[in-house]
């Protein structure tokens, strides 16, 4: 595997424990709660694509991702432990940033292991998406996928752009680049124009038990 | 293994997607974060079931699952999307639908790999009820096999008459429509007459932190 | 393998049984929903582990952990269910049993597949506390981990006491019960004291959605 791989793993790792321990100062959670939660924010998308793929999971014999987490975590800490706010969108910048890696080496790692193109943007997207919903179901809040703009559209968008850069020749390394800019642009517009694709019409909520 | 095998899956993965499509509706969700519900709503079970029995995920090699899902999901929404209400039941029955599927198929997978017929009762019923269980949690809702109507129950029950028929020599292929049907049955009546087993008698909740 | 190997494992499974009935009880479940919850309380955090070492999962040839489940919960029945309180420390004090042995269990496991000792002692941990934090999720209340008290640091300090004496040539029997009992008065004086690690200062909650 290029080396690169390792440093894009890690960097998913690293932002994706930034926003857990955003949503744990947000939930107000203290002591070592908050490394939970960034840990299993971090790692719950890259073990389940392991996982799934039946490869050993990035973290077994690798301590780096640890250490990652670790000064993520306490570098998050130390710089807002003394704020009384922070912009409402920090969060889900990180939240977009570790999207942006994680979609993007699970769509790569998936075709390494012979999956169809489709199946690999799948499971890019399935590892990009379930940090952050183990995440917020931890927080017990409304999982972001479901809070609309462009959330899942724009994680397919990254795994399009990718692999068909790849089938187009392009080289492995700008195709991901690219891949992951593709992505994070995306997400950003979406998040700042507030851009959302409607599929139901306004209704009562009746589906309820009687 | 049997063709009608890949049928069975394909079913309780597109039934589970509808389940999926409909908490979706209920929650007043958007956009393609319904079908991500419905994606882990209906591969939940399976994916568990595979990774547990450490065979190949059924969807990793196979990109039929996917349509079906796509299928159910977008027959879905074009059926409920101009309506301001949907009866109380229609989630509950697809979701009792795919029990029967996926427990009955869950059990035959388990006894096809070798475990004993109790652990493999209990891993069909566990791949039934996960992927809902999935779905339930995302919805923040009290998951449905907690709400009584004999949910767990009926999964055992429908892996217990597969796997008793299956003992007592019946062929597969009728042994498995027998176990569904049970379920389903089954199911259907605890949903219409409310029949539940009481387990603990009232108290009031002196249980919680100080 | 050991023999108590078996019997540590087993005992760490009833007592997260035990957890999950009395969990059950305080969200007024019924029927077999208390079994559903009392089952994924124990069997998940050695679920995750042997899925992530990418071992057998421990019942899945072996149905005496699933007679373990099924005596704890009805033994926990039985004595819970004319009451009408529990001391609401009874549910914690199972917890703490339960981590107790699958926190060292962990540690020793990963280390005999090879892993390094940080590796193990975090895979330990997760495998103690993913049960409860599944268990807490399905009767959406705050994960108990997150609710401080050095939940978290309690686990880590058991596999590090484990570790610890195996390095030092500590024989592995007397290591395992060490490790064992550390951690559960750890956490039992935790408990009682309250003690906690504050990381965060006061704060308004702003990073929420504008």
């Amino acid at each position: 595997m290029a080396d690169y791989f390792h440093w894009f793993d890690l960097l998913g790792i690293a932002v994706f424990a930034i926003s857990g321990t955003l949503a744990a100062w947000r939930n107000q959670m203290d002591g070592f709660g908050v490394i939970v939660l960034a840990s299993v924010t971090a790692i719950g998308g890259g073990t389940l694509r392991d996982l799934i793929l039946d490869v050993p999971v990035i973290w077994i014999n690798d301590n780096s991702y640890f250490y990652a987490i670790f000064i993520a975590v306490v570098a998050t800490i130390l710089l807002v432990r003394n704020r009384l706010t922070i912009p409402h969108n920090t969060l889900q910048f990180f939240d977009a940033l570790g999207l942006a890696f994680f979609v993007v080496m699970g769509t790569q790692k998936s075709l390494d292991h012979g999956t169809s193109t489709m199946v690999a943007i799948l499971l890019g997207t399935m590892s990009g998406v379930c940090g952050g919903m183990i995440r917020d179901v931890l927080c017990r809040e409304v999982p972001m996928v479901f809070r609309g703009e462009l959330y899942a559209v724009t994680c397919i968008f990254g795994g399009v752009v990718y692999s068909g850069l790849l089938a187009l020749g392009v080289a492995q390394l700008p195709a991901m680049l690219s891949g992951m800019t593709a992505l994070l642009l995306l997400r950003l517009a979406a998040m700042k124009w507030q851009l959302t694709i409607p599929v139901f019409s306004k209704h009562h909520n009746e589906l309820n038990e009687p």
